[in-house]
């Protein structure tokens, strides 16, 4: 039985998703863990995504094949009462055995949020990149423009990961001006390593004065890392939703 | 110079408020000692009111006397430098002699957060009480009726603090009902030991139908602690606000 989990966990205290060779905790670990005491099975898990170290989700979707005995409604109970309280899983699926959490999701959506008020806010510290500056949001949003749709983005991905192409298509990057907070929600078909974080960290340069938007499109053209901005810090960032074909598949 | 600081604590990892005889972590103590790295001085810091171990503060409010010389406009940048990430000083003011953070205060409003959903939300574990059970909300708001006003709460304190009296005058008690949330706005002239917690343990049991709104009456008049309801878990209470006569004082 090949079974779909929707799951949010809290990156704060992870070494991120992927399971590492040291005795770091990871989430992949945790969730392995619970699934062998439960079935006595060793479960390879795939994910949507594999987040970083500090990165946040709402709606990482994983799968996995088991030949247990635990009945679809029970599951969820199951497995969160083996969880530690970092990570809740929310939802849960059986699926087609072709389903893969990763190769068959259609898109991702991401969020990325901002405190721009002077002081930071206690209870929003690993969930939100405190920003007390003054922002050109307007100058951001024309920025965005240039993003949007299908590019290479080799200049907005970090080294380390071997993939085939760097062209993706980033189907939305809208910035939502709320006030003391600034989202940045963006959906693509595919993010290279630390893309969604790169995006992030060069229209904060934009906001500030130090890039104009049209310098999107050369950075975009030279395809070179250091032409584009910083990566934004992990903790900002969460993972919100998996999309794939058909109802969620 | 007496000043006066309107602080944010996240309670999670701290033993309560109060500085204590051992080793433990209290907000006091990382105040106390980032006011003699400042200062050189080794202030005597009062409070507003003494939260538990896990309890949050949006606005508790604190006061010392100090002869250093740091320049008002620099105080808050210079007390956050020196404080930890789970505590942050968010307004400060040069107040009377006769201010005292406690006996001057007229009013303090606590706010307790229960989630309903059936799974816990990774992000707010803690910061809101997980309560997955039905709840009759209009029962609880009939009880709250009964409670408001000036009584005598002893059926509603926990023993351990040393009070000239148990009467207290409840100036709001009001159930929010949003959605997935709940929350319990208290506002009182003083709070006896853990009565904010007692009075939302009570207000559960009512709505859970294991106690009538009526009863309310007779734990008032009873004034016995086994009468109410359970003092619910520190982690969903925050004190919001603390007022003082005046423009705040």
């Amino acid at each position: 039985m090949n079974l779909k989990f929707t799951i949010a966990y809290d990156g704060t205290e992870f070494a991120g998703f992927q399971r590492q060779g040291g005795g770091e905790r990871t989430v992949q670990g945790v969730l392995e863990n619970a699934l062998f005491k439960l079935t006595g099975e060793d479960p390879k898990l795939t994910s949507a995504g594999r987040t970083d170290a500090g990165v946040h989700a709402r709606g990482q979707v994983i799968n996995f094949f088991t030949a247990g005995k635990i009945p679809l409604h029970r599951w969820l109970h199951a497995l969160n009462s083996n969880l530690p309280r970092d990570v809740v899983a929310w939802r849960v699926e059986k699926v087609p055995e072709q389903f893969h959490a990763r190769y068959r999701a259609r898109s991702k959506i991401y969020q990325y949020r901002l405190l721009r008020r002077q002081w930071p806010d206690v209870f929003l510290r690993n969930y939100c990149l405190h920003y007390p500056y003054d922002l050109q949001v307007e100058q951001m949003k024309q920025a965005a423009c240039y993003l949007k749709g299908y590019h290479d983005f080799a200049a907005f991905a970090a080294a380390g990961s071997a993939v085939k192409t760097t062209k993706r298509n980033l189907l939305r990057l809208e910035i939502e001006d709320k006030g003391d907070e600034l989202f940045f929600n963006l959906e693509a078909d595919g993010f290279l390593y630390k893309m969604a974080r790169s995006i992030v960290g060069t229209l904060l340069m934009v906001g500030r004065g130090k890039t104009t938007p049209e310098e999107i499109k050369s950075m975009l053209a030279g395809r070179k890392r250091e032409a584009a901005g910083p990566t934004a810090p992990a903790h900002g960032l969460c993972l919100v939703r998996v999309l794939y074909e058909g109802r969620d598949f």
